[in-house]
């Protein structure tokens, strides 16, 4: 049967391609409130995706853009409930001069479909779309039970979701968890993203004197803020980029020697990596390689700071106040709460005399990582080999996915995110772009993966 | 003849008011191109006022606006000669919507009049021209040679001056400079400011990535550029508010006993000044008191923060560049280019691996202070007793006057500040205001100087 679905597959290339522009031209840029319309127009859009291969779908309606639910049914098979969860909202288009190719006007160039949302996440969104529709003219149905929850607010931080997750728990019940919302490892090589980081996010902000003070006539006199806020940042890490918050460290899993080992012999290129960043050298927390450090170890950064005066030439000021952005990306078994409060605590000791302190807690989401020996994550590398036609590789993630963790807290279901898209595809940037053979090879692997679930294992 | 001098200045009350109210409605803001005609406009002014009074005057042309030179002539007098600096340009007004009464639209409330320019420096200036015209009115002659240079742009950073003090050493050829640019000590105490501080004004750029970086992905992997920013800020004072910079104290002058104790006596009322300031509590240098480390020790802060996210919320970001503004008020007899290279030596020190650092230079300037037991300050002392009723206090000021070191060098003579208006004038601010009693007490004060030097000590 997979291959009599791999053939239709193959057999809907170019319809295929001209659904995913159709589905590229609808502007659903859910941040934009004119745009609210269009947001629900590609809502729709894959509502009717759905109904039209036989899927019984609805929307769910939210306060703000709604959800799009399907499910197979119980007659599909015996084999494990799966939900694939995406989203079908996109970033902002940004500066449009930077666009090659306007945003919503979906153009190919060297098998690129260049668009915003075409890899976050429409793209690969419709990979899954398209491989149920392939099982439904096929066979009729799939091969186990498929859930799917497609959002339209994950680029304004699902504001929605738990809510609709938490009220239709039952209705949601699964065994795993899908997504395609992460890359690749490389051109060739799809990956399985088995965890992420969890963010703190802190904003620190002190004041002194009522007012901007000329530094001469009033300087040593009184503690300037500017001073004390980096007499604060610095007291974080010591020389060897260890955190030296009391308790940093205490819930940090360790990394395996199995984990080190798939780390180490990843084709990673510290250099290439270095100069896309731009950055001097490679540098990080004192004993471990960067890829430990990057997915793996927990760090704090000042995401910006701002006191005093700022332009062009000088003005001799004690500012009147000094702001620092600070976030924390934490990985398991970190607990959100107990370092955020830790951080409180550090910043309080670490505080100069004669300044007035304040901490505002922006984010507070904790790290996941899934389970590697499970069937699901078999079927997942089963699939991925048999539609790309190479094995996948197993990474983590700096980044935050604060649903993870939801998914499994309320549903009880790992999650497994399958990687479609390229590493640098330009996502949140401009000139987002998807490769088409991605497009085909991520809807075959999506075809797989229900298959191999199916069978025993 | 001082009486019948002291008697002219008192008849002349009401005129001399109008007429600095006439000086005040020339809006000369040497900062604004549009102002350039009403700017040299208050520099004829000043030099027909000379006119008038029979003492030989002239315009000395700049690039910018010109300054005014006057001279009593040689017949004046056995005593030493006095060079009077003053300026007779002003701030801009800054937000109109502040003022209660139009800043070129001289107002009087309560014995104060209100007008940009008041304090600093028309009304000063023209305490020193009236105690001239008077002498010159009731003796036809002043009783030492006095030299005026009243220059138009001051506020603007003097940039013609030391040219034009260079140029014409000779003609401006004096034993003492007397400036009345400073205020007094309070309400009924005048002041003789004898000490400024100098400045060494840095920035410090640091760049890593050539974005702009998700924190999530690529943090943990490359040195964040704000969080090396405060490290190397931090690095440079200790827990007691000590620099750290090697060598920063090794010229410092030690403040003597005398002058201790003289501070110490001064009505200073810490907790008054550090509620007018609105900070928390009064911090700095262990071991110095309040006025010592305003006055007398050398100072590093910082006048401005900014690197990546400022606005409100929260991005996740490694910023690209961060970015300070430091300045160090330096005392006798640090050295500003030996002060500059330390500093730098310890950023660079200081300055974590892994990013790009650039030192801009925006100012550097000596600190400077006049020799206490000479015959001009007597003079000024006494001077100031008789013409406001009220010994001075001697005093320092933590802001720099580039000025004086240049005039000690090229003209090889100190300073002497005497402060006629009020330390709350508002000069540079809205509600600039300059006390009527501080006129006619400055004028007389003026007139007494040039008495009390004439006369042999």
């Amino acid at each position: 049967m997979i291959d009599k679905v791999i053939a239709h597959i193959e057999s809907q290339r170019s319809n295929n391609e001209s659904r995913l522009k159709d589905f590229l031209r609808i502007p659903s840029v859910s941040t934009e409130p004119e745009r609210k319309g269009d947001t629900r127009k590609a809502g729709e859009w894959v509502h009717k995706l759905f109904s039209q291969c036989g899927i019984k779908s609805e929307l769910i309606e939210t306060p703000g853009h709604p959800a799009v639910f399907a499910d197979t049914g119980a007659g599909g098979g015996q084999g494990p409930t799966v939900l694939v969860y995406g989203h079908y909202d996109v970033q902002p288009v940004g500066d449009e001069k930077l666009w090659h190719s306007p945003a919503f006007e979906p153009t190919v160039r060297d098998g690129a479909l260049y668009a915003r949302g075409s890899a976050d996440d429409k793209g690969q969104v419709l990979a899954h779309l398209l491989a149920a529709e392939a099982w439904m003219k096929v066979s009729g149905k799939l091969p186990i039970r498929v859930k799917y929850l497609i959002e339209g607010e994950e680029e304004i931080g699902s504001p929605n979701l738990e809510a609709i997750i938490r009220k239709n728990k039952d209705k949601l019940a699964c065994d795993y968890v899908v997504l395609s919302d992460t890359p690749k490892f490389d051109m060739t090589t799809p990956a399985i993203t088995y965890g992420t980081k969890g963010l703190i996010y802190k904003e620190i902000v002190l004041t002194s004197p009522k007012q901007n003070l000329h530094s001469g006539s009033y300087g040593g006199t009184l503690t300037n803020p500017a001073n004390a806020l980096c007499v604060i940042i610095a007291s974080l890490r010591d020389s060897k980029n260890k955190v030296t918050i009391a308790g940093f460290y205490d819930d940090v899993r360790p990394i395996s020697d199995d984990e080190r080992k798939r780390m180490r012999e990843l084709n990673f290129d510290e250099n290439a990596y270095r100069e896309a960043m731009g950055a001097p050298s490679l540098e990080g927390e004192e004993g471990f390689s960067t890829l430990e450090r990057r997915w793996a170890r927990p760090t704090v950064d000042v995401n910006g700071l701002l006191s005093g005066f700022t332009g062009a030439g000088s003005s001799t000021i004690i500012p009147s106040r000094a702001m620092a952005k600070v976030s924390m990306r934490i990985v398991p078994d970190q607990k959100p709460d107990k370092i955020s409060k830790a951080f409180d605590e550090a910043v309080k000791k670490a505080a100069p005399k004669g300044v007035r302190l304040e901490i505002l807690n922006h984010a507070a989401a904790a790290a996941y990582v899934a389970p590697m020996n499970t069937p699901g994550m078999a079927a997942a590398a089963e699939a991925l080999k048999a539609g790309f036609g190479k094995a996948p590789v197993f990474i983590r993630e700096g980044g935050t996915l604060p649903i993870l963790p939801m998914f499994k807290e309320v549903l009880g279901a790992d999650s497994i995110m399958m990687g479609l898209c390229m590493p640098d595809c330009n996502a949140h940037g401009p000139n987002e772009f998807f490769h088409l053979s991605d497009l085909h090879n991520g809807s075959k692997s999506a075809a797989h993966f229900v298959e191999a679930l199916a069978r025993p294992r």
